[in-house]
């Protein structure tokens, strides 16, 4: 099986600061492991809410390191500070509306202010960009949501082969293709 | 209480002209009248669909009077001479998409035609501006489904602190926030 | 009762170099023939992947043939070679979102991959233009789901008047429109 490069980006001025632990970039790397059956790598970086710092290291994860799929987490709502999704739109090829739609939507049957969530994915070459809300519990019902078409995605843009662990979600992909 | 400063904005050629009366506009106050406990101010302004004078509207309201909420009416659909959207989107800093999936969703209950609606929100610098329909009945149903997001999307961008009559409606803010 | 003048655009690099056969097409074809009362002309354009050809078929459609109604199939994807949405952004005066969202939200009780569709839809002069995925199957799904908005759309835009056979799909004119 393919190894799978993962990018996780954490935007958050505290997290970056050392001020508090990133629990949101954990809950991602603990997801992965419960969802992959492919051997992966977790390349991590923790940014501050800064549009241009986000951009780089997004650019450098999918450019530079060859992840196919990145991650990010926080700076998705409507405050000043949240810029994610500038970031995402700013270094995509393609951006992919259906995420968003669809993270927003899982996320309203637990809360109504989830449709203050600007998060959004991508495509940059040969690499996936998810934006992913800021806590871990909405981070897990995001990536149920969407995980099952990400395989697939990842095999139209050229990346490695995805196998997911179907106890726990089961990857799709059309028949004949 | 804070007092809060709402700003109306009807977007039509024939109100503005005075061929008939304004009665989205009304709907919009009365609704303001029962959701909230704030002492509240409205803002109110009639302008033709004309994409300039709908952006000074805009800016008028929440540059120079404060206003925390702006919501509009009318000149959202897919006619030559709807604007409201693109007028909206010029002006604002941020756009909130899941406020116009959010409220198509709870339209298309009623009609199919609401995916004709190209309504959307935004934020411009402490302003919350929201796109709603032109028809008093489905203004009803798509604030009914949008404003319990509201006042916690204005305590992120620095606003009044809004509170509401939770018989009427129910404003949610996360735990810890 | 008016001759409805239909643009197809297939955009697909295998169709158009005589690969195989646009079965896409002919579904739309077919699916026209059960919805339309009127006389309707088809006005079809199979290019390949490649968004210039794409927006000049486009272009042409609404301009020069009159169609009142033009829908694309295929090149909606994630993949390099998809720029279908591309060319329609780009030739459209106004997007109408409620279009993709419905049909993604519909094609997403078939597969979960339904999020990597970037099918949208818009208004360029006196005609609509929608995005289809490129399955016969999806197609049908799709159209069944936004058909009974367009007869209205194409009131609201100028166009000529629609009647469908009701037994097969409903149009939904707002009373009093």
């Amino acid at each position: 099986m393919d190894t799978i490069r993962i990018g996780v980006v954490t935007a958050s001025d505290r997290a970056s600061a050392g001020i508090y632990e990133d629990l949101s970039g954990k809950a991602i790397v603990e997801t992965m492991e419960e969802y992959l059956l492919n051997p992966f790598e977790i390349l991590y970086r923790c940014v501050p809410d800064e549009q241009e710092r986000i951009e780089e290291a997004l650019k450098e994860l999918c450019d530079r390191e060859g992840a196919a799929l990145v991650v990010t987490t926080g700076g998705t709502g409507p405050a000043p500070r949240d810029v994610t999704p500038e970031a995402t739109e700013a270094v995509c090829d393609k951006i992919l509306p259906g995420f968003g739609e669809l993270m927003r939507a899982v996320s309203l049957n637990y809360v109504p202010t989830a449709i203050l969530s600007r998060q959004t994915a991508g495509i940059r070459g040969k690499s996936l960009i998810i934006n992913l809300p800021g806590k871990p519990k909405s981070i897990r019902e995001c990536l149920d949501a969407v995980f099952p078409a990400v395989p697939y995605c990842i095999d139209l843009i050229g990346g490695p082969y995805i196998v997911t662990n179907e106890e726990v979600i089961r990857a799709f992909r059309p028949k004949g293709s």
